[in-house]
């Protein structure tokens, strides 16, 4: 595997401004960053992304796999952020294929609106094989327990999606965004760049659960699996396409995971009861 | 105005599903429906919304005017959704001039992830003039209420946003779909058609507020902007460029709206603490 070359560009995730509250009271409050970053191809615009802005390199590796415009991390030389001008520069080593024919065409996708998946967004599934393995029960709770004692952007501002990734139950890769499209984006390319793979989890347990602040949309799924990991975790709910994708796919959907709660959605065979509550709890 | 001719087509908005909990029971849920909705107009293929689908007519006109493909409702002709094909096909008038041009270019805005507008997402901001007038606490209070009480399919599937259009304190339009992109065109589409536009406030007070259970991103102010409503209120908090935008367009921009605890971030100026809390809650 051939590394691109990566800029580390940083900026502030957060911002202070002053807001009023029901007494008339000016306080002083942090609300999440935001900034538009284009990205260029080849010294062809190609889209605008508004994000965060943590980890604009992984994004954009991400954006290219998950919107399926490259294959590989190897077909990319160098990823340039400019925070002075937010753009990225890309720098394929041998040009995308058909890049206007394969950008034309749109699918608007859920998210939380109107999302973006150039074409074809359910034309590979049926390629993916996902790993073997099975969720288990323990595994959920230390997931869903790492996330709640993370230190975020989320908790000093609010308003932003987090993704993680977990190998076994060891927290791989945190990632919140504006958008939680960008953070699974971000941690797709993250993930595609790690070269040392050494599984986390032992026996037949999954090595690579994926968690997610947000809804289980399709897209969601989708990039789940297209990065191999065959469970996801949500704190919230999933939609009617997620749902047909994850049983299409053979994906281990768990939702409405708090506390010692959850429900899976799509593929129990693959969960583990392990760790059942001693009573039950309305 | 020339009203165009909608159908009325209805589909389920929720499913029934089984899905298994922590102590291994099976349960049955309802999850919201969601369905693809391709649009057609005159004949071309224009894009593919993921929607609920509660009312895809509405919706259609609202993405058209808030992609500000057409300026006007008088330029539709009409509008017939058929869900047997999962498509809408809108006829207009006199054509949309250039509109292969227009659709060109791709800004992908935040939302919950990689949103959507067809180019020039602030380039007619400038030219927007908002309505003179208040906001009221004691109005803010009351449409927290009124969302409060509401039935919904968030509260009987969850996973859904909701947005609702109130003149002065009262109800007009309730929409919930898996996209709030969605939803905000379904209440701009909705808007659009109302002939008979009786200001429901009196004095000072502000006739048109919005009410989100999405945080206020750009693309939700602009769109608020958009259809001449100067307030917005959210259960959720403000995006950089959603209080950048309200700021520049004199928009008086409400979060944090839950039982008597909000946050006012952009143009304080306009709201009246006319029913301050007799003290002060932790």
């Amino acid at each position: 595997m051939r590394l691109p070359q990566l800029t580390e560009a940083r900026v502030p995730l957060t911002e202070s401004i002053d807001a009023v509250d029901e007494f008339g009271q000016r306080r002083s409050i942090h609300i999440p960053a935001e900034r538009d970053l284009t990205v260029y191809v080849d010294k062809r615009e190609l889209v605008t992304l508004m994000t965060l802005g943590a980890r604009p390199e992984w994004l954009t590796l991400g954006y290219l796999l998950n919107q399926r415009l490259i294959a590989s991390v190897d077909e990319i030389e160098s990823i340039t952020v400019d925070w002075d001008v937010n753009a990225v520069s890309v720098k394929t080593r041998e040009g995308i294929d058909r890049i206007e024919e394969r950008t034309a065409k749109r699918v608007v996708t859920t998210g939380c609106g109107q999302g973006s998946v150039f074409g074809g967004l359910m034309d590979d599934l049926d390629r993916i094989t996902l790993p073997q393995g099975v969720l288990r029960q323990s595994q959920v709770y230390a997931i869903v327990d790492a996330i709640r004692v993370k230190e975020s952007t989320y908790k000093s501002a609010g308003s932003v999606h987090a993704c993680a990734l977990f190998r076994g139950t060891e927290l791989a890769l945190f990632v919140e965004d504006v958008g939680r499209h960008n953070a699974v984006d971000t941690i797709a390319g993250w993930l595609a760049l790690q070269t040392d793979d050494v599984p986390r989890a032992t026996g037949d347990t999954l090595d690579k659960v994926f968690y997610t602040t947000g809804r289980l949309t399709s897209e969601m799924v989708i990039k789940s699996a297209q990065m191999g990991v065959a469970a996801v975790i949500s704190r919230s709910g999933i939609t009617q396409m997620g749902l047909q994708v994850a049983r299409r796919v053979g994906l281990c959907a768990v939702g409405r995971a708090t506390n010692k709660h959850f429900l899976c959605y799509a593929n129990p065979q693959r969960l583990v009861l392990d760790a059942v509550p001693p009573e039950r709890v309305a």
